[in-house]
């Protein structure tokens, strides 16, 4: 098998499942709990947390741990418009974020929220100046993706951190989710309020994830309860989740300094190889975007054909994202980015991971060829 | 180690962990995903899903799995009052719920709603009377507590489901979060709109729940994104967590048939010993209790102290709830029950599960005279 869909989610390192274990048996109290049982659970989630702190490059106290990327979004997005409703109602984004930004947007909207969806161009990277053009005297939040979860696309965080620093009303949300492991962030010299990342997209646990919330800043809480998670996120600690997801984070970024530059070598030769071919569309970008995605479309085959083509020879890739791939929805990403509707159908998704390697991605490329020659050859 | 705080979290059953290891390595798929490595999670979660129906005597559509019983809580509270807040802005409650009910209440106040709190009697049972005329034009949502969790006391659903079905515009939430295994409930019988589980009480993961919302009733989302879970509930599923779940309940439900009878004598030789102390009062009622929680206050002893006591023989259980043990509040509950301050503080909770035995319980007793017995004479 060749799993060339890591963006959808990745297979658990096995370390990372032997801990999860580990502490469920022999760690399960509730960390709430007084006794030594909820204590000894207690100091593996500060463990934990430390680790993700330092990792991360941020403080403990900024460390909150959710159920993964999507909570993470939305408890920024809406943490933070139920919070500053009265100090403002618009909310700037941009035209390619993920479903669990989006959605949540168009929730805010039945609230009385204004949301402005910054446009982007062929290359799908917003403009700082738009994003400064589009400010009110009334905005509360800019949510921007750190790397696109279609096209691999990387907007300018560090840069519209730098602009946001000048307007200390502005609350900063990045969403990390497939950059996290990948692209290195400093989100305190970003500038960053709030950063969502899940830990099955790092070979951790579907079920964990982290929003990082800047000390100081306080949002109103979507599950409020037993005040766990310093009152911004209650509910019994998933101890062992994040225990797990901790290693998993620091596993992938040890495996990064080994592998990164045959992931880089992978992606050039699969794009260069792409580009060679007939009536075949490389939409990620060689500049601004990450090591692992490349997003192309083959010119008259329906991309879930191609997909269940790959299938048959073990090779696993994705049209568009996991989320709306059973939808059917034409990709916002590549329409904001304007591909045509037709070009946009047809789109596939390699995304890579550290485990994968040059042997896969050759014996990909020769499959690629041989199913885009054997349909081509089926609908003359 | 005899582990008497299973309504604080429970140890999971060996059989739960294999399978959640299972699913994870070799069904790591994302549900979402179009091809076979997505289409076999999505399957074993549909099948969990249908199993979890199957004990739940639900349909399988009405079973939405969450993070927990705080999730489900919050989802269900907030999700009703977001989305019906243009017919009404009135919830009832009671004034014995878990923090994760009582706080998100009070969370909606400040979007202009009116909570009543229903009072109890000494016993901690609300009135299905006071309900009745508590409910006023723009009443959207009754929400209570099956099996207390501090208590133990069991609310009168099913007499409340059937004044509600008289009230079609009024919604009708149920916590069974510390009910779920040990009372028999047929949601559907008691016209339950909502009813909130946690996995981690029966011996399931914790960062698993489930929120039961009855054919055709729609919520708010608190997560959008990627229309999981019919559009409820984003996210990508935990499916390992929730097939180790349903095994949980599954194996939970058999327990039960072969260690009610032992639970329940367990249960009434421990209040029968400790009421034939002195200056001991047991706030758990005889009649209307759950077989598993037993609360009691030991008079002039501080409920922290009695803790660590035990804790040094190798007894686990808690002052009040896990929720609450860190912050020392004085249980709401016992308040709400007329229990005085000074009593209520001293308050100690066994929380029993099917894998404890009467051996432990006797052997429990005596250590709590022992306990009691050498702390008076410490304090003389």
């Amino acid at each position: 098998m060749i799993y060339f869909d890591n963006s959808a989610t990745t297979k658990p390192y096995k370390e990372v499942l032997d801990s999860f274990v580990k502490v469920s048996t022999d760690y399960f109290g509730n960390p709430s709990s007084l006794h030594n049982i909820g204590g000894q659970a207690e100091k593996l989630l500060s463990q934990a947390r430390k680790q993700m702190a330092e990792l991360l490059h941020v403080k403990q106290g900024e460390v909150f741990f959710t159920s993964g990327g999507t909570e993470s979004n939305n408890l920024a997005i809406k943490g933070t418009a139920l919070m500053y409703r009265n100090r403002g109602r618009h909310i700037i984004t941009t035209s390619v974020e993920h479903p669990s930004v989006r959605e949540a947007m168009e929730q805010l909207k039945d609230l009385g929220f204004r949301i402005t969806y910054l446009p982007v161009n062929y290359e799908g990277r917003i403009s700082v100046d738009d994003l400064e053009k589009a400010i009110c005297h009334d905005t509360i939040l800019v949510s921007m993706i750190h790397v696109n979860n279609e096209v691999g696309t990387i907007q300018p965080i560090e840069e519209v951190g730098s602009l946001l620093k000048t307007f200390p009303k502005i609350l900063f949300h990045v969403d990390s989710v497939q950059a996290v492991g990948k692209i290195p962030l400093e989100i305190h010299k970003s500038y960053i309020d709030f950063c969502s990342m899940s830990g099955h997209k790092f070979h951790g646990l579907k079920g964990t994830g982290i929003l990082y919330i800047r000390d100081g800043v306080m949002i109103s809480p979507l599950f409020s309860g037993g005040n766990q998670e310093w009152k911004q996120r209650s509910g019994t600690e998933n101890v062992a989740g994040m225990v797990a997801m901790a290693k998993a984070l620091r596993l992938t970024l040890e495996e990064r300094e080994d592998h990164l530059e045959e992931m880089l070598e992978m992606k050039s030769m699969i794009i260069d190889e792409l580009k060679a071919m007939n009536d075949i569309y490389v939409h990620t970008p060689i500049e601004h975007s990450a090591p692992h995605i490349i997003n192309f479309s083959i010119r008259g085959i329906k991309a879930e054909v191609f997909v269940h083509a790959l299938e048959e020879r073990n090779i696993y890739v994705s049209t568009t994202s996991a989320c709306s791939s059973k939808k059917k929805d034409v990709s916002h990403t590549l329409l904001a980015m304007k591909v045509s509707e037709e070009i946009a159908q047809s789109s596939i998704r390699i995304s890579l991971s550290y485990v994968n390697t040059l042997e896969e991605a050759k014996y990909v490329i020769k499959s690629i060829k041989e199913v885009v020659n054997y349909l081509r050859g089926v609908m003359k």
